[in-house]
């Protein structure tokens, strides 16, 4: 499977820490590389650089979760300006021509073969890969606990946002209001439920073609970007965070019944 | 991706018809084909040809379903007592121990690594054949139309099954309740609605997996496999049900407003 990994390896990368944790972090905008296939769609260093083309810091606390946590991340290695992999094929959302103030000229009137070489390229393996880790823990007896971890701009169309934790759910909200407990008992953050973004705003694509069929605990994160902007950021919000996870999974118990018939 | 290509194909086979029919047509039991690398389980040749080892008549149904309507077909190359594409890695059902009446020597007591194996082997590229199939096809603009073709036996534990065609749902009954309504006003056939099994028993997981996630329309046909025992007796059950899946298909008009946001 070398060659596999090898195509594989551009748009998508897998990191397991040692042993066996029980999450899975997922980070679809985790990169704000443009490969030379697709070009820069027309946009600034300083466009390609600003929150429209990922999210920043996502990776980087993804990173310090799991070396607290244990477990895997799935990460894209692509813009989400290329293709935004929380977002399903058929969605103006994933390969948009306009994104907050902004125009992205490389993505006006794509064709549908564009549409199909970057679904092909970038989509396909990323599910593909995140699958894959997911059925391989599933035959082994582990039920992995999905989290997709994302991060959002403290000024959205010119207007502050006081929020500072977003935790958001699909159509199980089991552990996000866990989540939402813990960080409220255990942090100063100002955390809110399905907020900057919900379900009905589409973000929760991952959740539910991964998490949700498989009956698995999921939720989302988003993290005002604002305090996640530095390397020691990254970590001291780890440190805050883990033990969010951890108590918010531990207040799942007893596990509910998982149809698998 | 030659070298993918050769890897996938003794485990999962894709159809394409020419032109651009809506149907994709899946078929997890279409084969009883035991791999020489996982052996005969123990089993003996009648064994193996029997309602057990595969569905017998629900690939040659769905190649003659496929050159009616057009569209696709994704269908396994293994026997379902390798590993059951319909159902996930934890489920006791996708490695049965026992089936019907049947003991399954080669499956009893498998360890952790004997599941991983058969998972990465068989599950994991099936259902990244199919997924690819569907996302290819959202990405140009197409929804395609999910139909799961399987065939159960006559007499089970013993006792005979009146019903001739079971239609069944998972999470969206919309297009199930259409099937049926086509079937029993435009066929002979005792047509029954979650017969003879039902999502409760586990058997919609491809469904529920790659169809409900994209909302896309979405049914499982149970054909009595003494009726789609020959190759004719295939022909004949294509031309009774190609003009069903049409009408009701037809009869979902106007179609949901489908969020992709």
């Amino acid at each position: 499977m070398d060659n596999a990994q090898t195509l594989a390896d551009p748009v998508v990368m897998v990191e397991t820490a040692p042993g066996q944790g029980p999450f899975l972090f997922v980070c679809e905008h985790a990169s704000n590389i443009f490969p030379e296939r697709f070009g820069t769609l027309g946009l600034t260093d300083k466009q390609r650089q600003a929150h429209i083309a990922w999210d920043p810091g996502a990776l980087g606390l993804a990173r310090g979760l799991l070396s607290r946590l244990g477990g895997a991340f799935v990460a894209a290695k692509v813009s989400r300006l290329i293709y935004d992999c929380n977002r399903p094929p058929h969605s103006p959302g994933a390969m948009v021509g306009r994104s907050e103030m902004y125009d992205i000229p490389g993505n006006a009137s794509l064709s549908a073969e564009a549409r199909l070489e970057r679904t092909e390229a970038i989509y396909v393996p990323f599910c593909s890969a995140l699958h894959g880790e997911i059925a391989r823990r599933l035959a082994v007896g582990l039920l992995p606990v999905i989290v997709t971890v994302h991060s959002f701009t403290p000024t959205w169309f010119g207007a502050p946002r006081d929020v500072e934790l977003g935790v958001i759910h699909d159509a199980d909200p089991s552990l996000a209001r866990e989540v939402l407990a813990a960080a409220r008992s255990r942090t100063g953050l100002k955390a809110e439920l399905n907020a900057p973004y919900s379900a009905a705003d589409g973000v929760t694509h991952s959740l539910r073609l991964h998490a949700v069929p498989y009956g698995l605990p999921n939720v989302m994160l988003e993290i005002r970007n604002d305090l996640i902007a530095t390397p020691e950021a990254e970590e001291a919000m780890a440190d805050t965070l883990a033990p969010v996870l951890s108590a918010a999974l531990a207040a799942l118990a007893p596990p509910p019944a998982r149809s698998a018939t």
